[in-house]
């Protein structure tokens, strides 16, 4: 068989050792053949390929990024949709697609495959934020990114007694701020899924210095103030009557130091959360997703993703991963804040 | 309620997480009182104790190894046994026992349960033999820190057309070489529970070579070889009539060399794989862990230890962890395997 | 003799380093006795101490930030002054002091020494701008800790074909961009020291894109436009008429993307290269300077300030480190923008 | 001109960063043209060379290892010699060639440079043991790979209240024993430099372990008992009579015991300090050697090598860096020896 492979969506560490596990089992063990699509949908869409085999993949499992490109092309716009898919696919002689990518991936995957097209997905977000799967790769490095980088934050707000705001990704869920705030110590971690006061969040950091701690706030990218605690967000403007460009880590920094009285600083952790090396946890997770997409598509397993379920990798419909966001349970939270106090 | 705490057995990272968040939630959600026992169970049988409060326990989950000390203490021999423990529980005002440690350790908790005594287990293992958890602490961090370690040796290997042997912790289970090899693209894993003959490591090392590879070689310490490729291991002597000293990687080494005639390098990792700052994701299992001891004894759950089953800390009882090692399944080393060719 | 030491201004890795390196060699080879003062100035002039012995530096040298905790607090201002310092001493029966900080730190201690105080200094400054020493402790780990993240910045920027833009430290000085921007094969360089167009930061930019490089552009902080460049810059005010908030990565990045087509991102990175965990770099340079401090104090060397000078510690006075910043000289420049093209 | 390019000897993190900053300068600013001599001389000597552009070294200075291969071969063994060097130079219109290698290198280098050839040394010993230059790059990253595996054992030696003996590189200097044993708090540093008699080793141990502190040991491949504590040196043997096979570190280990009481565990350190991802320091001079050797090669300086004095570049005659060795002065181990007690 030959199969067409392509990385869609933002990139996640682990994407090329998802690369590199199913090409090398795909030609060694299965026989297959394998082409890359460039930069998603994209490269499917325009015939813009390139070579894929055993060199191509050679060493490249520990490189974060994706050799395949990226993009956030939709397979359906433009030029797209399933007779130009298709038509793509008999050109260059495509017998199944794997896909590897988030929901809008897996949405367009799930279409595409009701439309009769032979596609195996593979989940891919760093925020964990899809249902189905126990873990997706490239969380557990950029959970491993942030919990260094607050490591050091750490220290500098002990030396100077300040309370240090860390904003980690997470636009609609907070799995990695609950996770690097669990690791690190945190003494607030502020999460999408939970509406928390300024007057809790000043009650927590207050608690901390009065225990000689510098606080340590979390917030993922998505938290968001009640319209009480924050004047300006009604209107979508900042203090200043502008559009708001700074992060959510920005906003409420200045915010816990007018209540409480403490110095404090924001760092925003940005980009560095998503790139380079993968951990081992995401390299071998990555791997073992790559090698059963393979098998998935060997068995003719079309509209299947594969996922982590405790140990094991097994595979569930696209459908089953689709429509709802996995979010943090109420129960992890509580859990979590039993540490805050 | 008095809990007294104690690690025994070697030391994994994440113990001091485990120490914190059972004190911390111990303390302010549920209002018990620690008291730390030195050295494992020679803290208890000596009564040999230190204070454990929330001062004790600051800033420690980042920190390796045990601010309780551990040691190898049974406590059943010498002045030990279910009398003496009583009478130090009862002379402390100890009301239960949070003990965390290995197979060895369950084992004797079990037996103290089964006499009466209360106590809760936190299983412990570097090489996450223990049945009943998905993964035990300290073992993320392992696979890393050899991780790493192997994407080192890579770049020397390939400098001068190497083949480097990489021996990493398991003395009866493969489980961190069988993850530190697949992070790393290993051509070879090499592991307690399966039986290699030279002539297949051979095969793969030249195969790796034949494609430009510098071969790497992983190998768990219990890795055994065949008496009929081994010619001294039936008398447990080497080459030169002596007890053998190396371990396992530095005996395979100049066999590989010899077969091959590729130049071989062997590396221990030793002792580094076990110390210093736990991963982010051990940090978060063994706080998580520590949290629900400290639920189970509130709830009086004795002779149960806690588990990791999916994404969800459970309870177990001992029994279930104790008695079959959790070695590498046969279907888990074909997965890897697939990869070395 | 009985000294107090301080440590004032911006925490910088190594700190704890300094103050360990002279407690040991003091108490044990010299004699000495040393009392900690709190928070920089503030704890002289207010008498703030606390016990700074052979315990109180047991296994810092590796942890980021100051056990002394540090301010800004200036030893002239409000009840301070050269009386007030004396009586202190006095009072503390403190012999001498050893001043750890960077250059307003130095200036005050020069005023003090001129005054008749005995003092010491070491210098610090993560942004290496001190003149009269190779490097500052503090430097070195924030180079790498720059590094790193732009190592990770540099495989997502590959994946999606952005241009990445990371603002660094260097208020006055561009010597961390300089040394983190060379480490990472940065396509442009932006510092204080130079003036450099927005026509040639695209151009650089365009030609690293039209090589099929991601382009990697590394911002000092402390980088200013031409106001030709910036249409708002005189002003002081961004688009919107309002006070700049942002830094001067988030400034370039729209315009880098506008004139080039090329979509950019900026992150900054922030209090994360200041904190945590030093370099053994720098863990061994502040280890020296700090027993070389003591060596001064013991033999009077009053006004001074320990220097490295290429592998040798010296003292230099305070004089000669203090009136001009050691900036990035255009030899140095010129050399890392041969890379660029 | 074209410039044939070779590494040789060992490797070093930091090569690829030289062969970059040599290809990228010497094509865009000088015009040369460059080609690559497989593993050192051997391809010299046997012409055999692969494409060195700018391709080839595209974002290779974060590589460990050498894109160019390295051996130990001598160029004037078997065929080789001045002819057949001048002979493949001329086939290959190589006008000057840059060999990066240590001081057996910069040994040949010298002696065909006397005889005509043009030459350009760039030193090369992750010991830094060549004098003429304050440091070499490797030896900086390997310092810090050193030092993280220390802070790890410590924590494993502090758990256990055990002994660790940590045995680093350095067969003829103690540069990385002095400066990984600083950085770590090591209480004892032992080094070829300098003799240290079992009694003396013992002391120290037992005074660290008197403060409660785990002893950690450093000590150097190439040091040496005398032989009144080694009762087996004299004839090359060990406890068992045959030739001995562990390191050093496995040798005193169980002395240290003995003498002690005090349960000690060697951890030989081996070939992953020489490998992987280079520190930005090393990155950063070797990038600058990189380029200072071509900018050699373009003033005809043959017969140099680059070095690093302060912060500069230079270059000095072979003649000035072999002959002796670049050992621990006294005075830096007198120095570090302070803080062991």
């Amino acid at each position: 068989m030959r199969i067409g492979m392509l990385t869609s969506g933002g990139d996640a560490p682990g994407l090329n050792a998802v690369i590199r596990g199913a090409v090398l089992i795909g030609q060694t063990v299965h026989g297959h053949d394998f082409i890359g699509l460039r930069d998603g949908w994209r490269g499917l869409i325009e015939a813009d390929t390139m070579p894929l085999g055993r060199n191509e993949v050679k060493g490249i499992s520990k490189q974060g990024g994706t050799i395949l490109g990226t993009s956030r092309t939709n397979p359906f716009e433009g030029r797209g949709g399933v007779d130009r898919v298709t038509e793509v696919m008999t050109e260059l002689g495509i017998d199944a697609i794997i896909a590897i990518g988030g929901e809008g991936t897996l949405a367009a995957a799930k279409r595409l495959t009701d439309a009769g097209i032979r596609i195996v997905g593979v989940p891919k977000t760093v925020d964990n934020d899809l249902d189905a799967t126990d873990y997706t790769f490239g969380f557990d490095t950029a959970v491993q990114i942030a919990t260094e980088a607050m490591d050091r934050l750490r220290t500098t707000g002990d030396a100077h007694s300040r309370c240090m705001v860390a904003e980690v990704m997470g636009r609609h869920v907070g799995w990695i701020a609950l996770h690097s705030g669990m690791a690190s110590g945190a003494h607030a971690i502020l999460i999408p899924e939970q509406r928390t006061s300024m007057e809790q969040i000043a009650a927590w950091v207050t608690s901390a210095a009065s225990r000689g701690r510098a606080p340590l706030v979390v917030v993922a990218e998505g938290f968001t103030l009640d319209s009480m605690d924050d004047p300006h967000s009604e209107r979508g403007l900042d203090a200043f009557g502008r559009p708001r460009l700074g992060g959510i880590g920005e906003l409420i920094a200045p915010l816990i130091e007018e209540r409480t009285g403490i110095e404090t600083r924001a760092t925003t952790l940005g980009h560095i959360q998503r790139g380079g090396t993968p951990s081992a946890f995401d390299r071998v997770l990555a791997t073992r997703l790559g090698m059963a997409a393979v098998n998935a598509v060997t068995n003719g397993d079309w509209g299947r993703m594969v996922a982590l379920r405790s140990t094991e990798i097994v595979t569930v419909p696209f459908a089953e991963a689709l429509g709802t966001l996995k979010t943090v349970p109420q129960s992890r939270y509580d859990e979590a804040a039993m540490l805050f106090g």
